[in-house]
């Protein structure tokens, strides 16, 4: 019996995946652990998608509502939905198979920002929560939880459920215990207050997740790794951005804007933001600090260097090597990183007051600083918004990251019209592609065109744009924001048509 | 001399209005107050108009930048924009000639949060503030100013200021004393500390405005109204909007979502917002609160009946005939009525705390959720952004209204893909017409799709709209957001080639 179960009412609930998978119902909502591949259920999910599978050959129905903290891996999401148990998925997946199945219409998902999830349950309009599938490090004697490597949703959920099930993940360092700040002062309106965090090193909260012990109806040991995979080296538009990104924090310094240490980095997740942080690292920069989702190898090496003194997140999202560093060195760390509930990571009040710089990737803007961030051509869902908006939202400065271009050129990321909108032009600060980074502060749309197509669009589709945007003056309707509306979605319309955005 | 200059060197600084304007050059930034046509300066602004063309018909040059709260009137944007006398212009304007020329191309315009410009314009990217030109009720003894009918950004612009002109309203109420809430606890990031007002109700900050006497260069003496037009019965569809609000407001206390209190009312300018409030106070709702930017004759209604116990906002709105009514009686609505600068009442932070329910007015909706609050087919600027997203970005249900057409029935309000997007599909809670309301929260695109053609759109254009999304449905790259691409902006073009969006 594993030596993480400290609660002897709790030990008495261990049972397998497949036993404790069977407590969960069709057409019930059930909310999962999970943030960027970390800290996901490994054992249940995988069984439910059995069960579901078995009763789908028997004729009968299984589909359930999937709500969690953010993606999760192939053996959870992937599983599921190729199983197809899950009618209605939120907030956020990445997972190939799900990606498929709801872009062919047939699971539903809700793009949702990823710090208002928790609200909406609690508000009930996603009807109510019956399972909450959780996994963590470790249950105390007094039945406390020790959070695992993500904490994401999983205090509402744990506090929504009519029943939990607990994953305990032996893989999980003993050494996570300390490092999370569960902040339950959290309520729904009328009754909110102040949350008291002026910096990102503040703990506000609890070591530990409450759970009532007579709520758990099933304890699973588990000794998986997360959805780890290997480190992969920047490749060189990761880096070309990320050099204009610190130019630019050293402008801005210079300039009085910002703090010698900057303000508060978030970063999203992926190439581009562990290229930033190398970049960082290079750099004179020190003492820094992080308020965002994700700890990613390059804030880990960050830390080390001590160009980030403190980085607080709700998930770690490690490669395999970074993972086994992170797991040998975690009380090294337990000072400096902190995990808290993405309600609190990503909550607008923080995000507004601390003055964030989000930087954030995305699949295109258009000319006027319109981003989409996640429909492919405008139909298709890649991933999802995530805390992009959460951020991007409420930020002192917003950036968004691209490289000029996709699918070896045919794609140009700087267009006429994006496809989908998911951050206006109200809320886009700064846009960077390899080639360049255009700072659109207090510049009109037809200043912020001029400036996107110089200094961010690939030279390969300059001209293109130029064409559009000079035709546009001369013949749209009005010049506040000229377009051709004929013509202003034509670039994904022929790439669709012919596999490229060049024209003929 | 005017009993309402208290301070004796500021009185030694009276001029006229021509002798005032003098101290404005071209090329330089300057903040005037006014917020919805009201608190703007009456006599300079007319005068630097007049200054501007004579030295145009000397040819020399002469154009400002021009910071405000909001809009203001024909004798402020009008003059100005008539005598080509602004080069750019934010955040925000309503008036006919400003908006012609910003469609022209003339103008360049910044549509912009309206909570965010003071923080640009503090973190320098907007360049250095010359003037700012402010009208108050009154200068106390210690040079203290005591606001006028609207708050705005007036704080702000005096603080960053070279030089600081003052009107002094004789117009406005002596009663307005004491109204005011002038927060002082604000900064740029990173020494930004909680703001602890957690009801509409709190008073934070000081009655009046600090001004150093020795950068006030001029004060100018007016007697004239705000820009007050008589008032309009509230029409059908407005009314019909309104009642649709109000039985989902009911609804939504049944359910156990809302407080019997509602939670605190944003309301935007106009007929709608006017209408919802006479609801209201019909309604058996009462002691309700408002969060809000704008105090319009309905709030005053409802503060009369007890329906609204309190209202924050920034400025007033009203009628000629209920401007003479809160003139008259403004020591009484002292208790019940406070205006704070535009930074705090539309604050992130506490729009968040608050959960305010947002209700504002838009130009056009489309199938999945996303709004068009600003542009006449994708390209024209008719006022600007407003607060609609400092609210909608952050409120508890942000709601979206409008009448289901435009323009004699040639217009939808209800498209297949909005022109240009202020409001993404991700903040847009609820849609209302005078045909119905669309409770988005909890849908996937789809289903928002069906829910806002069924309930939202007007019945002649309902089959097309079924139309579209059908064939989407079938030829649509992705099914996540079906769109046909090439046909999505159609409706738009065909309205600017024939007139109507009917199909012929």
């Amino acid at each position: 019996m594993s030596s993480r179960i400290h609660h002897p009412g709790l030990r008495s609930k261990v049972m397998s995946a497949a036993e404790a998978a069977a407590f969960i119902q069709h057409g019930t909502t059930v909310g999962m652990s999970g943030f960027t591949g970390s800290g996901y259920p490994k054992a249940v999910p995988t069984a439910l998608a059995e069960r579901a599978k078995e009763l789908h050959a028997r004729g009968e129905a299984f589909r359930i509502n999937l709500h969690t903290g953010a993606s999760t891996s192939a053996e959870m999401d992937g599983a599921l939905a190729e199983a197809d148990a899950v009618a209605l998925r939120t907030p956020f997946q990445s997972d190939p198979t799900m990606r498929a199945k709801i872009n062919a219409g047939a699971i539903e998902y809700i793009d949702t920002h990823l710090s208002h999830l928790a609200q909406s349950v609690w508000n009930g309009f996603y009807g109510p929560m019956t399972t909450a599938v959780i996994e963590v490090s470790g249950i105390r004697e007094d039945g406390r939880l020790v959070p695992s490597s993500s904490v994401g949703n999983n205090k509402s959920w744990i506090d929504l459920a009519d029943q939990v099930i607990l994953e305990v993940n032996s893989w999980q360092s003993e050494d996570l215990e300390g490092l999370h700040d569960v902040y339950y002062g959290t309520a729904l309106p009328p009754h909110r207050t102040p949350i008291m965090l002026t910096h990102p090193a503040d703990r506000i909260g609890e070591t530990y997740l409450r759970c009532d012990p007579a709520k758990v109806v099933a304890v699973v040991e588990t000794h998986a790794p997360d959805r780890n995979s290997a480190f992969k080296p920047a490749d060189a538009d990761s880096i070309a951005i990320a050099q204009h990104l610190v130019e630019f924090f050293e402008h801005e310094v210079a300039q009085g804007r910002y703090d010698e240490r900057l303000l508060p980095l978030q970063s999203g997740v992926g190439n581009i933001a562990n290229a930033v942080m190398s970049e960082l690292v290079k750099s004179r920069f020190t003492g820094l600090s992080a308020f965002t989702e994700v700890v990613q190898d390059g804030m880990l090496d960050a830390l080390d260097s001590g160009t980030l003194a403190t980085a607080s997140a709700t998930a770690f999202s490690l490669s395999t090597e970074a993972a086994e560093r992170f797991n040998d060195n975690a009380a090294k760390y337990r000072d400096k990183l902190i995990l808290r509930t993405q309600e609190i990571s990503n909550h607008p009040e923080l995000v507004r007051r601390l003055g964030i710089l989000a930087m954030n990737g995305m699949l295109e803007a258009d000319l006027y600083g319109n981003v989409n961030s996640t429909h492919l051509m405008g139909t298709k869902m890649m991933n999802g918004l995530g805390g992009s908006g959460d951020f991007a939202r409420n930020a002192f400065t917003s950036f968004f990251l691209t490289p000029s271009t996709a699918k070896g050129g045919d794609i140009s990321c700087i267009v006429p019209m994006v496809s989908h909108v998911d951050h206006t032009e109200h809320d886009v600060h700064v846009v960077v592609t390899e080639q360049g980074l255009a700072d659109l502060r207090g510049l009109s749309p037809k200043q912020r065109a001029r400036t996107i197509i110089d200094t961010c669009a690939h030279p390969d589709y300059r001209e293109q744009l130029r064409d559009y945007f000079d035709r546009a003056m001369r013949e749209s309707d009005g010049l506040h924001t000229p377009h051709l509306l004929g013509e202003a979605l034509s670039w994904h319309q022929r790439f669709l048509e012919t596999g490229t955005m060049r024209q003929g």
